[in-house]
């Protein structure tokens, strides 16, 4: 799962949001069709209602959206109501991984082209985009230094007050909407997001080319992590989960790997020790970096164990508050840094250049789709965690004009 | 205090090493003076007992250790006998900052001068050197990637097996012996080795002009990394402590610091946000590098907390196996690197330009001496740590000649 | 002479211009007391003029430019008309090393406090600010990325057609003020500019404590520069220059500093030899970063003769748009990285702290000043090389209100 | 061609030289078979001459040498007698990029295993290894650090006065020999030389997913840093070349990669900007790094007007002593930062991990191999630029005992 922002700044009053979010600042408009939504509730319920349709702000277009992949992130604010200080207070539409096309364009926008309004002669098809749902201050000093995934008033589509993209009719900033190469559908658009945090991992562990890497945890974010490091060269590579199915799944994704089951009879520093094994002998074959994707307590401390001398453990799941029995003098003794990573930055262009380009195809992980209409279906399903999905999409085939 | 190898590898034969430890493979020379040494026993007790003089084999040199400062490492070898999987199992010479005069050099030492034997017309002094302990194997992986410091096979003086430098005469490698500028004592050649650890500890981390620090802990490491980090530009620079005497020490030592006295009613995320109010009101003056010198748990998680949005905790000092509470959602939401170092590499040559340039001035921190026939007392005005000592060295000024 | 940019894009329409330029777009306003201005026209002329005042629009402020330092770039533009790509095509305000007072805030601004408008009971001061002054766009892939000094559509004050700050009253956007502490005067918060520029290289090298490096150029960036990485902790420096004056002033503005004048009868690599020798036999305290601050080829040869196997060449200063004799050979087998930067980015923060910390002391470095009624004898101050003038700056101590 | 080692050091004496030279220190030995060997002479002739065969001193191998690829630098001592510094003064054995098998070991060798001696029941094959020509000193400051490639005592094969590969019995310090995994050939074993000097020049420039890169020169290096730069997951990628063969070859041998035939009469700027058009609209998606392979000047010359603001220059290959019209402002004001490498370090495990593991296959490029007793035929081959070949090799499929 993603890491999604917790705020430390008081949250603003949701009538003051102007990234699509209910209010009197923003002007609503009629659509040709409905605008069926999925939201979350304060009281932890999910519903699927309609939505008003809002016009393009300056900077801003308004998307017909596509596709939108669910996250384990989704599953959480419906189950739990919050993610650490990301509470749920009121409804908000649900998505954060999606894909669109332009329907309309504020004023100001000069990146991107809309699709012709009907009646015209001439059918003229917006621009196909990924959404990119974090929208920065872009004004702190955070931003200023290119950090602005760390940005404390970042705006995230999909975590209240902002609504996200579980929805036919969005508006979003035209900054932060990529445009697709032709090649690319909107259900790969969609894996942008996910795609977006490894890599902004990778980029901060620092794979490289014949040297060894693991990902622990064979879930979406693992098996991105794992295509990812195998399109950087990294070599041998590991991947670990508890259940053997997933491990199959990867086997089949990226034939090279090698897998490895978790032990429940074993500490973490047995397990650690099983992995390392599979990297045969020579020491300087062991893992430089280890991409740690779930986020669980004992997987992290076995990832503190299983890295190289000086190597990286490189955290990208999310999970509790606070961890426990992190092995403190290990990590000092062999001289591992124990990374973080919070959500990406600058991913999308390059993310796009491996889908369009052949780099990586991560099409296989969508195992489900349902339509917009059934969005309620495709949370159950992805909330289910015996019925061998791995990333579950929304899609909306139809023609939407406006 | 600073971090000490725990070796994964078999223990060496005692009798095998090279490295100034008793043993058949090595030679015997008789000495004009006595060699009055400190050695730590596997039931915990201290000893002072004379020690054999070993001529040096190739590429070594005898010393004459003319300064050792005592090192609370010395103290838990002594009061439990271990320091995670090293484990003392014998008499073991203690003491490992040391700075001496060479008497004598093996076949194939270029670098180094040894002093003229009596009886001659013209007495040359030999070279004056600062010892660095770890004698790496040179020819592992680690080794050859310049990570010598991580060297599976290192020889540690002081540690068992390999005898220490609480003696007069001492055999080293040449190779691991850094000549003394004219203007540097050897009281300050002797602080070398814990200045080594805070050096390696600052280049990792990375403190840089005008951008603010925290050293956790005004101990003898803490009060070096003070120092370096006011050397390095770093500002504004915080000092925490318990005791407020050790505070006023630090405020002595450098006068532009800020202390914080940790308030134990606080817990960590309280002591963090009243440390962050020292910097004032801007995020970007916020501590981009805590420099953690303690090794405690409470103080790594106060740390944690201090850091700004994408910074670092380097953690230098050391501390129990295994630590809890770590707040692992704040690390992963903020972005900050927990990065660990085991010891130093390359940075006596840096240090004796620090300590011969004006850069740095450690002389303050050498609160006692003891003659080297008192060492037994040095430790335990060093292990009483009711009596303001900050670093306790052992001096031998007797002029010995071989 | 720090780095200007020279755009690649096509130069925008002045008239539209909202940085301070005259355009219809912008509101004059009526001032207390007149706007001296000194600009420099298309035809190489240097004019003191009186330039109108604007109202701050929405994120911008009206600042009282107290003071303003000459650089080397500001002569270039009176004498030649152009640096490189950038070219004088009209009247144009010169000065954008500036500090001043906020006046009046437009709308939006957050950060600033104008001071209080005559008549009123209690006069309150403005916010003393430090003039960054490249405004980038904040919309394009460099700036999202933090490189916002790459920015391709920075506007920059003082180069045309952005006026810049030697004038009385200026707009500028209050995002691009920052705050001066209150032991930080005008004329120190005038030479945040350079030593932006300093801090920017510095960074980007890595200068490291303990570690040699050499300053080329002992004009006002190669002493920013020498104090820059004095305070670093780098040791030994070197400084050189042609002129033995500039090295006197260096030796008394940093007296551990090393000085080497350069000989005119020998080669690059001969004065790099030269150079070398002062740092004393052992190659470990070669210098690992120089850094070139004259821009001058010659400078730069030496430079790459200079440093350290494995070591950096920091370009700072400017010069021609084509370099010859570099040795190629030479740097390859030395594995030297040769760098260069473009003025600065997140710079004014740490500054300000090293000024208002005691970190730095560059007060010395200011030889003259003049009223801003003299600014053309502050240019031909500057432009006189035999004065021994280092920096000029261009002072307006009246009370300002408006 | 690879970056060699011009030393600062006065030459050794050829007949102390311990790396297989020919002297009074080292024990002959009588071999089974011939040991025919190719010379480079002081008068720039070559010659295929009988070679004595030495016995394996402490620490050192007797290899069968299997395969040496011929590289450019061989034709240059051939023909010009001399590359910088490094000067043929005398006979010498050519060869730097081999593999071969263990025949026998000397004393203290722990990580090979010779072949069983006949006449034995159970013939045991000999390890089989890739050869690291330079053999650094290992006591230096340089070797200390990590940066074992700039050590200023290397023994480099190959180079004078150190007898190379092109010879059937050779002996090596059993350190810098280097197993080969059973899946990869000597064949491939000798290749790893070259992709030696791409893999750390790669990991130097740091190449990430997704970002644009270009290869400058489509010769042995060049389609080894395309193969490279494909597996480490940069896209796109463009490869230049004068030749439109040898960029038919790299779309054949890469089929992802674009091409690009260096135009004559375009200037350096004018090619530069053709390249940069193969990248598309979005400045992003302009490459990053650029590998230049070539070392001439020209070439070196687009490649710092091809990359993006911010990028990186790598200098692979090496050239002319000198280098004039460098364009000094452009890559100042687009703050590119100019980087080179000597040889390699570190490298040969990862090699192998992409040989063995599939990574990268390099066998397309060795287009004609010839027997020892030939090898004078494949000197003139490889010095022969009209006849398509790329890498030429010298087997030895001889089973040789001793």
């Amino acid at each position: 799962m993603a890491s999604l922002w917790i705020p430390s700044h008081p949250k603003p009053d949701p009538s003051q949001v102007s990234n699509g979010a209910d209010g009197p600042t923003q002007r609503t408009i009629t659509a040709p069709l409905p605008n069926p939504s999925l939201q979350v509730t304060a009281d932890h319920q999910l519903k699927q209602v309609e939505a008003p349709v809002y016009a393009p702000g300056h900077g801003e277009v308004l998307l017909h959206i596509k596709a939108t992949g669910v996250c384990g992130s989704d599953i959480h604010f419906w189950k739990s109501g919050r993610i650490g200080s990301l509470v749920v207070e009121g409804d908000c539409i649900l998505g954060h991984e999606a894909a669109g096309v332009v329907l309309r364009c504020g004023d100001g926008v000069t990146n991107l082209v809309p699709g012709s309004q009907p009646p015209v002669l001439l059918i003229v098809k917006g621009d196909r985009v990924a959404v990119e749902p974090g929208v920065p201050c872009g004004n702190c000093w955070l931003c200023a230094e290119g950090r602005y995934n760390l940005c404390e008033d970042v705006q995230f589509a999909g975590v209240y007050p902002y609504h996200g993209t579980i929805q036919r009719y969005k508006v979003h900033p035209a900054k932060w909407c990529h445009k697709l190469p032709d090649n690319v559908t909107y259900s790969e658009g969609a894996l942008l997001e996910p795609l977006s945090v490894v890599m902004h991992g990778i980029k901060s562990a620092g794979l490289s080319l014949g040297r060894g890497a693991v990902i622990c945890g064979a879930g979406p974010i693992g098996l991105i992590a794992l295509a990812a490091a195998r399109a950087s060269g990294a070599h041998p590579i590991v991947i670990t989960d508890l259940e053997p199915r997933r491990l199959e799944f990867a086997k089949t994704f990226v034939p090279t790997v090698l897998t490895y089951q978790v032990q429940k009879n074993l500490d973490a520093q047995g397990n650690a020790q099983e992995i390392r094994k599979l990297y045969g002998t020579h020491e300087y074959v062991a893992p430089e970096v280890v991409l740690e994707c779930t986020g669980v307590e004992n997987s992290v401390v076995t990832a503190a164990y299983t890295a190289r001398r000086g190597g990286t453990v490189m955290v990208i799941g999310v999970g509790k508050e606070i961890m426990n029995n992190l092995p403190f003098m290990h990590l000092s003794l062999a001289e591992i840094d124990l990374k973080f990573i919070n959500r990406y930055r600058d991913t999308w262009p390059a993310g796009l250049q491996c889908l369009g380009g052949g780099i990586l195809d991560l099409k296989p992980l969508v195992t489900h789709t349902f339509p917009l209409e059934k969005a309620l279906d495709a949370l159950h399903m992805c909330s289910d965690l015996t019925n061998g999905s791995i990333k579950v999409q929304i899609m909306d085939d139809v023609e939407a004009t406006i």
